[in-house]
């Protein structure tokens, strides 16, 4: 792709204790290593008074160049705690690399899968020069994407319109007796807040706002299929990595990968809903750090819950995977007797098997989002982890609960919180 | 200052119940009503699943339409609940308005008790049109600035930064004996992450977003001086309402107002504390829908502690308010045996009188700003308010615990982080 | 058995408002019932400044009687709110009575399923004349014991602890490769605490002490098998119900029915540790007021659990329920290939069936007790209960948490627990 | 008085590591040292799986023996922690010993400053010979009384009863215009539970099981006055301790010390109160190692509280504290304008001089026991003690969280409970 992918970028994030010119200092000591510093961030420790922590991002040649960088590091102080390093379970930790703050997200922009512009052969546009070239404009704003930036207006074209347009008429005629009642509760707002309709393709920068608004949701525009460990990591900051192409104009109700209407129609109504999106943020914390096998178990389990889940409602079960609720077609099916229908239970979900390109056999029904986050969570702590994480919402950030101090903090916060829970209490008598 | 003068700007919340065609049908009465709606914006409720959150903003000509749309509104629903408006204390509810949503702060952007741009009579700059054209430009950035766009980039002047430059070398020089320790801890850190020297005046965007890494804490440009409820209110988002413009030149070691020299080297560097943000917030989240006296009150708190004040470290007293920190004289004269030290105190501090515009005869002193913000929340929970409220960072919007849903969905929060500590602590072992 | 056998035996506990008189004029109203009251006691309420509670315990002829009283004591005050009744299950609510005071624990003194003086045809003393006048004997001490009393002393015969003697030594013997961690940490404190040695049969009140000192678990003497829903209401109260006599001497490794040898070498062993404590009152808390198909999926849950369990222990399996700990045969056979073991899930073992009076073909490994609890808290909370309980362990009584003034005063203790558990986190630093 | 007089009672808490003989030849060791044990009780650990725990009473001939004992047991085992010694501040720890246990209160039985037998001069009945005996009777029971037992029944003189019915008639004629609404709660509970009337004195077991029913509160019977430390440490494990022994029948009206109507009048009704029995004990944890510059304020805030406290009703100012409820002159006094009457505030309030003998210039105005409550713990927390603890209603104990172990169960146990909490909440919808 580009020159620099003859390099490994690197992320380290460290402390250093307080003293006069230790700063300056440890700059220095950066700035003197053969790397190429594209980041130098020093933040205040957020849990100790005398700690300033470092997150630095470098182009190193190989990796014996990464450990001598950490290895200079660890000289310039005693206090230096070096948290990852952009090559996953090697060296230094036996934890794989994660993102800490919402701008390391930022290092995923070009780590995709499959490139958005580089269709398998089976793809009904991979024909069709006309439609790879726009793909290729499309993706270009992923590609570029920073965190904190608005997401760039895609102008869509006539075609494009009318292909959105079809899908939504055909889906929206369905979900009143498919959809699960929060996707319902949610749809209208959408119509109403974002110019959801079969005439335009809705802005993912007006949706994001829409969903930070009511439950600090966003959106970020991707290129293509990131690894399950990227993916599921950016949920761990209530991040949903989104398309934002649409699926090529032969085939409106079909598409073997995710597009704009998958998207759209499928994923964002649930994320507006606070039980689901705390659902589907306890997959991603879990996904911090984890294992390459804990990783494919949390993976097996998203698909079976945000992209094919169903769940009881009264006598009737209903979606409320995107996967369903954007496909007309396996929408109707799996709500038939056909396919095979099991209570949704993480350690039986997490080791099914599944096939992506047909229909589901199997589907695993939850009794509410509440219930299976509950589930998640209780599996979730059964992994092995060395560590606990928790997601600070005011800094955008993960902080690893390692050390007293942060524990401490974390006590006196909730308790703060569980007075104020008591005062709220008293004045509702 | 603008046709709008002569309206009045009303904010209303309001919750409707789900059902089929009540949002549409709810919609329509808006618009059918003879105001001028300048935004609509519906939501899906944070607690209830089965209900809709409602913020509209509209034109009225005088009070008594404002009831008019507050009557009709509850004829629609019975589900109707009105917050608040924009007439603070009056009619239909006695709780004054306060902001719930983050973007509710635009409000403020025209509402300054003095503009920065009229001077008053002994304003060193008060005669001279160039200083107070300039001032005119820059408090335009405030004056259009809204809830989640970056802040304009100012070009100062080569005079503005000689001013600045003057004001940092001097104060830099007297912070190692006279600033509290968190101020001389994050203080290097802006000089590396935010361009902090002699040589420009650093820009607002890049200090606010190092404050939002820190605590979550934003600068937002301010016209002038808001009034106590209004810069108190928007702590409780914690955001600092923050001058852009710079002294006049003619005294670089005097104004009296805040300018942005007083901002960037006074309550920046504390923004960057944790518990100095806490505490922060703590009185803005007291000062929401507070009674007049209340709000007093808390004011002079704030005056008493993020302006003026000093804490315990050892055997000195330090500053670590801002009205010191940026004050070469008062920050030596607070220091010394002069000013009369008294035990910081709320219910004390609270009723203390004190003058503007000379150096305080009374400094109250903390014993950290952990034991400060302990006894602000004390302080605070005596204050007569019929609610109590909760801040949720994820929206960046005020809950308030007025119904059984919310306060359930806050004691499962508060148990899900229990457990997240419990496991953090076994694996601390 | 007596005349008593015709009349029913009512609790009922109420309460009523403050007010001048209003305590003597109930007091009275009760004392005109045409029944015969045993017991009166009225009490401040624990959460309410303005009620009082009354327990009453009275002998009614029939099941309308004690309707009549209930409607009765209705008209006397508006606030009557009657919990439970005798007659489990019918009239005034669908909630079957359940102990709310450890003193409610004496009704099941006569209770019992079978009398321990009443052999079945297959034990082997049945045609024992003088071992069934024994046991007579013996159950008299359970059938006149009351709470708050000293266990009377039993005077062991020779032959007694002859027959104790040799269980003792052949069970003990195979303890260190068969008995769990946790029981084998705390025999040798029974031995040095309470006379556990072959030479004499160790006292219940000694062992009681012993257990109250450790987790606050007591002993109390019971005549024979009570039926499971009075046995596990016990354990809420961290009350076990234990035998005071010795199996036959014919058979000393061979016992039909729990005898004082099961409940002293399987089951107080592991009261004493405290996870297994809670544990165990776990599943008493849900027993309280369960419907009849809970308490029976609660009581195969105790059988699999405390009578039948076995848990992992890095690469063994070992026993901690007291069924396999006094069995001789079956100790050694569980932990051979021949059973089948199966992880412990409450909702999994809640339905397993079983044979009573043969080796168990399955047994259900548990992690731990902790992990245990929690899973067996999980599958309470899922049955179908109106109403949460709380056991408040300085008043010994069970708390149903049905108002909002209860859930304050609870909030309010956690806070406060809150508090202290952040304070002494800050001095463990 | 005995033999024992010329020897130090100690008592030793230490913890030792689980091994194979371990405990057999701590045992051994302590046996073979030249002290005369009197008590040795080894436990479980409540918090490590891998510790025992034990408490032992021995008799030495002086400190430096003590001394000896104490290294003799610190070379046995690298895991022994001292925890006090009989001798309060010297030696191995600076922290003065403190009960542990229920059964550690046993120590007090003998140590009361003035014996109740030994009147002081100005005492009404100190030349009455018969009353001098008659006291030294019933202070008998005080001094073999051990925990655990039933309190032995008192048979009141015809005399006592009259001096008794004396006062109560009094006093019961005042507290509708003098008692707080607490005490008046309570007062008409004792006449029907407890034989509370001017033709009996109450025995002081019937009413200490009413109060261990209302709130866990027990009475203990005592010789005399008490340390102040002594006293207070009694109330950490919610007993007080209450004279039996009537005062002289020449003044019914007054008594120079406490005796069982002061206690019975003034403190009983209290102490059935949950907020008041949570206040108490609050002061009785702060007492307990306490230096003796804190435990001073402690005992003074007792004083002010307990003993003279008053708090607003309404426009009214009531008596709370058992000195004024028992004492017909003073509580007339007491609300009228003749004293000064302040706010209650811990700080200001533990400094406060007051004399023994006369009515008091002073009164301190509670806003409620809550409120106090929390104002005492507030003021505990500032002291300076090296540990937190807490009590554990379950096996009677404090606990010392000195360790992760104990902090992580703690932790779990609130999470426990947050966990019920939540579930009620959701229920009471």
């Amino acid at each position: 792709m580009s020159p620099a992918s003859n390099t490994l970028t690197c992320n380290l994030h460290f402390s250093i204790t307080d003293g006069i010119g230790k700063l300056e200092s440890c700059l220095a000591a950066l700035k003197a290593m053969n790397v190429s510093l594209t980041r130098i961030e020093s933040r205040p420790s957020k849990t100790s008074d005398s700690e300033y922590d470092f997150f630095i991002e470098f182009q190193a040649e190989n990796q014996s160049q990464v450990v001598e960088v950490v290895e200079s590091l660890k000289k310039h102080s005693t206090q230096v705690r070096v948290i990852g390093s952009g090559t996953a379970g090697q060296g230094e930790t036996s934890v794989p690399w994660f993102p800490r703050k919402l701008s390391d997200l930022d290092s995923f922009a070009e780590k995709v899968l499959e490139m958005g512009e580089d269709l398998s052969a089976d793809h009904p546009g991979a024909q069709d020069p006309v439609y790879r070239k726009r793909r290729t404009e499309i993706v270009q704003i992923a590609k570029t994407y920073r965190t904190g930036q608005p997401i760039p207006h895609v102008e869509y074209t006539q075609q494009e319109v009318e292909t959105w347009g079809a899908v939504f008429r055909k889906l929206t005629a369905m979900f009143p007796d498919h959809a699960c009642r929060e996707h319902q509760h949610v749809f209208p707002l959408l119509v109403q807040n974002c110019g959801y309709n079969d005439k335009q393709v809705p802005q993912l920068e007006q949706v994001s706002n829409f969903l930070k608004d009511c439950t600090g949701f966003t959106l970020r525009p991707v290129m293509g299929l990131l690894t399950s460990r990227d993916f599921l990591n950016g949920l761990a900051f209530r991040v949903f990595h989104s398309t934002q192409y649409v699926r090529h104009h032969s085939h409106p109700l079909y598409t073997p990968e995710p597009d704009v209407c998958h998207e759209l129609l499928g994923h964002v109504p649930l994320f507006a809903n606070p039980d689901f999106a705390a659902f589907s943020q306890e997959i991603g914390l879990a996904s911090l750090g984890a294992t390459d096998a804990d990783l494919e178990k949390l993976a097996t389990i998203y698909w079976f819950t945000v992209e094919f889940g169903v769940c009881r409602e009264g006598e009737h079960v209903r979606a409320y995977g995107a996967g369903l609720l954007s496909s007309f077609g396996e929408l109707e099916y799996a709500l038939t007797d056909k396919p095979e229908r099991r209570p949704f239970d993480p350690s039986v979900t997490a080791v099914q098997k599944y096939p992506i390109t047909q229909y589901q056999p199997v589907y695993f029904v939850a009794e509410s989002f509440k219930d299976a986050q509950e589930k998640v969570r209780a599996f979730a702590n059964q992994m092995e982890r060395p560590f606990t994480v928790k997601y600070d919402p005011f800094t955008q950030s993960i902080e690893v609960l390692d050390s007293k101090e942060k524990v401490v903090k974390y006590a006196q916060n909730i308790r703060d919180d569980m007075r104020n829970l008591a005062m709220a209490l008293e004045k509702l008598m």
